[in-house]
């Protein structure tokens, strides 16, 4: 299978700008060449008009709870702990794999449809997300959620973790990668974090968590533990292997030296934090201070959507807030932590997250024609800051297009939401 | 002429929630009726259908620089003054009449596609942007921006705005009002507001104006006047007439009372503010004090958009971040800062503004069929936290429609795209 796409204006990372016009030659499932300028020849299996249109690297959703679109509005303007322990612990002890699997094909629409082609996923009924994603044909690191308060649910939680690692990683033509999930440092005993991570080893997978999230939680645990969630965590040497920490919204910079010099990746969630007043992490001095940084959506039952063009925006924005400079976090920048760093985290980087020969052909085609991106001064900056999920003509993973000119290739869309209306009755 | 929209979800004011279906009549402009549960009688000149569809009162962009799409992306992730001196204000010395009546109609388009069907535009070559409002039927209040330092520009400036004011106030049957726009404390001298304020009265017209953007900017005015910017406004009497304050995020406690004792409303701006780091208004502690609050999107020069549907967003979370609460800003307060609140700051909210028998048929209607909106346990929530502009499938304007099934009728969009792609390039 050898593709073309004519003509297109190209991102192949967002530190080298745009290019105004190349070829893009996609062949079995890699970038075989980008030609500026355009003028490839021979023949193709699959030519696509790129004129007027802007190619990027596949968009990375780097934390995220996918089927929690069946609590999408649910539950809203409400505190953190109220929200969980009147609206969503109760839902979900209605759930069924069958509907986590419905809920997940739902966000997975959402998600192609804004640009995604990859993702960080933690949640339960795991089997099921990971045969939507399969179906669906993203790439994904996916890990089951280990909540272990009590002694006695440790091993019951880590075997089903484990279970679930061994049969999944790998698998999916290699798109889907597994990981451990413990849920948070204040939701899991050292027990659970020293034996994940000694598994994490054994497997040569990373570890998925949640990380200093509201201010409340980092004091209740400084003041338990005597020292921050982070140092906490180095101490039971969960950062031997590689993790990705959502949030990190409270960090000191003792925390953030840690996290850099173990590689740990922070997920910004800027606008789930947003949303639940949690506050805004510090991107800024987290990249000065060499951690790594993601980007994620959370849960639609927390943030609303799963939209990463426009949690670039909110990154973008959000960034120069907290650091009282409009400098900070320029348009590139976002873009960086939309996608190249985000496959970073995922553990991909080599293999993909920009378009560079030679690189699995992951992208995102995008239409430059909608008002609201003219007069076009500069594509990469209209991108960030004003692109809609409305201008996704096409969406890449391995070369194999998911979306092409606006229909859904991998997921029929319309059962999808029919069937997921249906289930949501219940829950209300 | 009689128009139907059969069985459609309504909300009238968002205080009030949603209506699941509705038969809605317009008859003459106006609402003419809204029956719950439909079984709507009679004859009609045009049936909309409304299964699977929001109708929700027009959005209001409260504060805006409509002709200012011709600068969206040129310069990005720069400060305020440097953005303003080194490429705006430059930039604008190349502007013609012809090019603010090709960019206002650009931005119209815009709009109109993400709901929106009023707004407030302070600019220059206003007599263009009339004309173009006047052409897209939506309803405005439009001003020529003032910036008089030095003594000598102060009567020109006054009698250009004052023109303005007199040839179009009430025109475009009523469509248009005119205001006087004194750009800012720090931009126009003592006399300017006198003069300004008087001429208002005399005219029965509002003012519309910055207010405590940066805190620099409020440091400074204070430092050489001994008072608040609010304070001094007060001071000379401007808020003896109907004042717009665009931007208020840098205001004491005794400023929120000024501005609540004159009926004076603060036009949030939230994405604007967070993208020149300027801060966040203190949205909560504004509506608790009793100030109105509406919404803006300022230029997409700076803010990237005119996205009310996302500025709305923008409002809620900012609005929780700032008050350091998730029960802040609910989504309903939300839709109401985008829509009567937002009638209210342009004085039209007898007349228009709520879905309302007798009121004046402005309104949006949104599909509620795409994948980000399920499974729709709250369209009011989805609508704030998840909607997009591609969701809009109607617009309406005194009872007629702008938008409708994806088609703008008043304006020829290829026309302006191309217009504005070849205006754009003499300004790189």
């Amino acid at each position: 299978m050898r593709s073309l796409i004519r003509g297109v204006a190209v991102i192949r990372r967002p530190e080298e700008g745009v290019i105004p016009k190349a070829d893009v030659i996609i062949e079995s499932r890699r970038y075989a060449a980008v030609i500026e300028g355009g003028g490839a020849e021979g023949e193709f299996d699959r030519v696509i008009e790129g004129e007027g249109r802007l190619l990027v690297p596949g968009l990375v959703n780097a934390h995220t709870h996918l089927a929690m679109t069946l609590f999408r509005g649910l539950a809203d303007d409400l505190p953190l702990m109220r929200w969980l322990e009147e609206k969503i612990w109760p839902a979900e002890r209605k759930l069924t794999g069958e509907d986590v699997y419905w809920f997940s094909l739902l966000g997975l629409v959402e998600m192609i449809r804004c640009g995604t082609t990859a993702f960080a996923d933690m949640y339960f009924f795991m089997e099921e997300v990971a045969a939507a994603v399969e179906e669906a044909k993203l790439r994904a690191l996916l890990s089951y959620g280990i909540i272990a308060t009590s002694e006695e649910r440790i091993d019951s939680e880590l075997k089903r973790a484990e279970a679930f690692a061994r049969r999944w990683d790998g698998k999916a033509e290699g798109r889907i990668r597994a990981a451990l999930s413990p849920h948070a440092p204040y939701t899991c005993g050292p027990e659970v974090w020293r034996q994940a991570a000694q598994l994490a080893r054994e497997l040569k997978i990373p570890i998925h968590t949640h990380l200093a999230e509201t201010a409340e939680e980092v004091e209740r645990f400084t003041a338990q533990h005597g020292k921050s969630p982070a140092l906490w965590l180095e101490g039971l040497g969960v950062f031997a292997v590689p993790v990705l920490a959502a949030h990190c919204v409270h960090l000191s910079e003792k925390d953030m030296e840690i996290l850099a010099a173990h590689g740990v990746t922070a997920v910004h969630c800027p606008s789930s934090n947003a949303k639940l007043a949690c506050g805004i992490a510090p991107v800024a001095e987290l990249l000065a201070a060499g951690v790594n940084v993601a980007l994620g959506t959370d849960g639609a039952g927390s943030a609303g959507d799963l939209d990463m063009l426009e949690e670039m925006r909110w990154a973008a924005l959000l960034g120069k807030l907290k650091a009282g400079d409009p400098e900070a976090v320029p348009a590139p920048q976002a873009l960086s932590l939309a996608t190249w760093r985000g496959a970073q985290a995922l553990g991909g980087l080599k293999e993909w997250g920009t378009i560079e020969e030679g690189k699995r052909a992951d992208g995102v085609l995008l239409s430059l024609e909608a008002a609201h991106l003219q007069p076009g001064h500069s594509p990469l900056s209209d991108l960030v800051y004003a692109a809609h999920s409305s201008d996704v003509v096409g969406v890449f993973v391995d070369g194999r297009p998911l979306l092409l000119e606006g229909e859904l290739l991998t997921i029929d869309e319309e059962r999808v939401r029919a069937e997921c209306r249906a289930r949501a009755r219940k829950y209300r």
